[in-house]
């Protein structure tokens, strides 16, 4: 018989239009994905929480989105950008100066439920094309008004979100087009406010709209995938999940149009040249700081899914894990594409989550694999077919050798299936009390296992916390660590503190300040310490040089030193 | 019977020391490649030269080098310098003046045969640690002396040479060294100054020298590899000979020690991260401009040479060819290593130099494949080895399909043969007046046969010319091509108009400046016109930034603007 009583209180409708719930609520207001009984059954164990405690939701910010801060912007200059981009192209209700000042950090999304809105625009303006873009950006230079760019809204660093006043483009409205596919040089030229999903599919259909001989895929598949944009994946340096082999945004991007105050730069499409330190390279990672990436040439890549062979293994410890994909990465091989290994405490709450049939473990446990101990690993290869065979081979073969058992492509497969679906969970554990957040770094093979320790140690130091971590992102010379933690808590100030303690735990164990989010105005601060005064320099130089009046995304990157 | 008269008089001893010929001589004093007899016939059939004309030698440079050029820095900063240094360390002498300030362009050889020296530093410093060259580029800095670097000396873009006056820092003499190999990491610090031989035995003897379980290589091999150093190859952004497969210097550095009047920058050693725009970039390819390259963190490779496979090909076109190059470069298979394709004219004649039994060339022509149509196709593949021999597999496929004819392995085995001997006939060809200079850019598919044509339209439209070209650095997006021509010409001022037209035909094709010889002082005039002002603007800036007072290598990249 049922026991609904058991089932929590999941909210499970569409937030209405209008509230603070429809601005903070990751993806398509109609999709959830919900935690498994399991899950919850252990964070009420660990947590010390009870039925009760999941029946009630609550700031669940229902509530109709206010404002109580006029637009201090000069009518003058709402005129003249609306004789720019056309008037039904700028907004200024309560509303879009929220929706558009709003990324999804957890802080964000704590402030947000409620009612909190620290900082938005004055005026919220969805430009037509890069010429409008081009006019607004000399305009607000020249008037000294402060201007930040969004485009798909999934920062995850504060990097959206302007300063207090001024101008928000939302480049996702209007310029969000393929602009051309080559297929001589294999490249795509888009627009930079495209999302994921109309990329991929318009490479996928490219026989039909191209009229090119194969299909194509853009390779980049960030969790975020499906509502983040083309030009965030550049500018934050972003890394897809398929990363190992088709390479981080970094990589992807051939050549970019990007308006700045003091003039647009197009840099060339050629895949490598010696023509100087490259314009195309400064503008990487740029974070909006210095310009606004209107256009991007991308490399993309056959597609090619008959290929695709998925494995998934698992490794009797974190070490021999760690041991088998380094020396998968260092194979010279190729690598694989989706190319994941989960900590024991990831590996033993993600199979609580996603199920692991009873017979399975059983084996496992004979196998000497024991729970918090055993390692998951998940993999695809791709391209080529006897390319992708042979990785599937060598990968088979490495694992072996460090004592994995193969789990065969069900659990790749499996995970697959979830893969873009996972930032629902955040609003339904909130809704509850539970946090769930996320920090990545990017490590060397010679630091991975002191960075994994010590930030492990510093969050697991927290009564009612659980610390999950993977790596996947994998090159010869190193890899990333994604950290996961769940805890009980809605204080906002005690969540700011953990979360800055985290960030220094990492950066004092030798990580980086991020592997593929980007720095915002949330990893700033620790900027200083770990590029040095010296380089921050360097930024500011370059700010100065391309923004002089310092308008451009204030706050992100790099301050005024 | 011999004929001895038909031989050309080629220089046959190593150039005595002190002498101009001992300065610009190509590679060891003790090694020379001569053109074949084959060779010479053509030569003389094209250009009407006679038996006669390959007697006597001309403009040998075996004078004494001398200089009317005291110099003219304040001893006291001299003193100053050798107390940094040691007196050992500075040299004033007018040969070691001479020697430091050239590299290895065509009119630099033109200038020194005839004993002209446009411009050398005062003094020439041998730093013994980056410690040196800290307090060498703070004092210069503070005084505003010129300050230039050395590393190999085989530049080709009069990027080394000092202007007039001023010191040069020679890198080469002492920071020569490998500072570590971390076989986790799988990497290498080096000092800048180790040229490609050091570097590349270090790491094959790795396990005895640095107990690591396996051998290992640079992946680097260009043409100059004997002589270059490997922070000219970063500074430049050169590529090596089998960059195909394991990437141009441009990927190769992970981190850099880089020593400005700005301070010192030491960038990480992660294989990626998103912590704004990469310093570690702004560096690569800034020639010496923006500071001294004192040290670098290279990703080296796995050492395998069991597992190389080799093939060659002929094509019955130069479209053919580039077809099949594509498709093999946007195959998804992984890359060959060395991957070369010659155009018909220096497939033609390469066979003359190299020579091909007439056996093949009759099945060559049964099969269709006519001299002056026909092109040379040459490769490896390398890495693990059923990726290896799927990379050859696939490569057979593609060029069977396009018509090509199996050569076996040979071919590209004689290749490797003289692989770095080619340069060394310059010096015997320009004995006689016979002038052999290359130059390069970058292309993409779809521009590559544009270039091609205009490019080789330009450079045979002068009589007594013969233009041979091939492409050898590929990626998915586009390639490379590389021009040699061959000209009887021994004015310096037709040849500088001649090099000034082939660059201007490269530009307005849509080439690049260079593909990987880097800008210096011989191209910086391009770079207004291919770069744009505006990105001009952003080298000025950086330039200011981190050279304040302008000392370092004047000329080279970007001038005052």
């Amino acid at each position: 018989m049922l026991k609904p009583r058991k089932v929590p209180k999941w909210s499970e409708y569409a937030p209405p239009r209008g509230t603070w719930r429809s601005v903070f609520k990751y993806g398509s207001p109609y999709e959830f994905k919900h935690p498994s009984l399991r899950w919850v059954e252990m964070i009420k164990r660990e947590f010390g929480m009870k039925d009760e405690d999941f029946m009630s939701r609550k700031d669940e910010g229902l509530g109709e989105v206010t404002l109580e801060r006029p637009v201090a912007l000069d009518p003058v200059h709402r005129e003249r950008i609306e004789s720019i981009v056309g008037r039904r192209n700028v907004a200024a209700d309560a509303y879009s100066r929220v929706k558009y000042a709003a990324g999804k950090t957890t802080e964000e999304i704590m402030e947000l439920r409620k009612g909190v809105v620290r900082a938005c625009a004055d005026l919220v303006v969805h430009p037509r094309s890069k010429q409008d873009v081009k006019e607004i950006v000399r305009y607000c230079s020249e008037h000294r008004i402060p201007l930040s760019t969004y485009g798909g809204g999934t920062s995850v660093t504060r990097g959206l979100g302007p300063e207090e006043g001024g101008v928000v483009l939302v480049l996702s409205t209007h310029m969000n087009k393929v602009l051309g596919v080559s297929e001589l040089n294999q490249t795509a030229r888009v627009q930079a406010g495209i999302l994921g999903p109309a990329l991929e599919e318009a490479l996928r259909r490219a026989p039909e709209l191209y009229h090119t001989s194969h299909r194509y895929t853009c390779g980049h598949f960030p969790q975020s995938f499906e509502y983040s944009s083309v030009g965030g994946w550049i500018v934050t340096l972003g890394s897809g999940q398929a990363s190992s082999y088709y390479g981080d945004a970094y990589h992807l991007v051939l050549g970019q149009e990007y308006v700045t105050p003091a003039g647009t730069f197009v840099t060339r499409d050629f895949p490598a040249e010696a023509s100087g330190p490259k314009i195309n390279d400064i503008f990487k990672g740029s974070e909006g700081a210095f310009g606004v990436l209107v256009e991007a040439t991308l490399r993309i890549f056959r597609y090619m899914p008959e290929n695709t062979r998925r494995f998934s293994f698992m490794f009797p410890s974190w070490e021999a894990g760690l041991d088998a994909c380094r020396e998968i990465s260092q194979g010279e091989f190729g690598m694989p594409a989706i190319f994941r290994i989960s900590d024991p405490e990831e590996t033993d709450r993600g199979l609580k989550l996603y199920g692991m049939p009873s017979f399975v473990d059983s084996l496992l446990r004979r196998r000497g694999m024991r729970p918090m101990e055993r390692c998951l690993f998940i993999g695809t290869s791709e391209g080529q077919r006897d390319f992708a065979r042979n990785v599937e081979r060598q990968v088979k073969r490495i694992c072996s050798s460090y004592g994995a058992v193969s789990l065969t492509g069900y659990a790749a497969k499996k995970w697959e299936h979830t893969r873009f679906k996972e930032p629902y969970m955040r609003e339904d554990l909130m809704d509850f009390g539970v946090l769930i957040d996320t920090l990545e770094t990017s490590v060397t093979w010679e630091n991975i296992k002191k960075v994994h320790n010590e930030v492990r140690r510093y969050i697991t130091s927290r009564p009612k916390t659980m610390c999950m971590a993977h790596a996947s992102h994998f090159y010869p010379q190193g890899t990333n660590l994604y950290f996961i933690f769940l805890a009980r808590m809605d204080d906002i100030e005690e969540y700011r503190e953990f979360h800055r303690g985290i960030v220094d735990a990492i950066v004092a164990a030798g990580g980086s300040v991020s592997h593929h989010h980007g720095v915002g105005r949330l990893f700033r601060p620790w900027l200083r310490s770990y590029l040095g005064e010296g380089q921050l320099q360097v930024f500011r130089t370059l700010k100065r040089h391309f923004d002089p009046a310092w308008i451009l995304n204030r706050g992100v990157l790099v301050d005024e030193g």
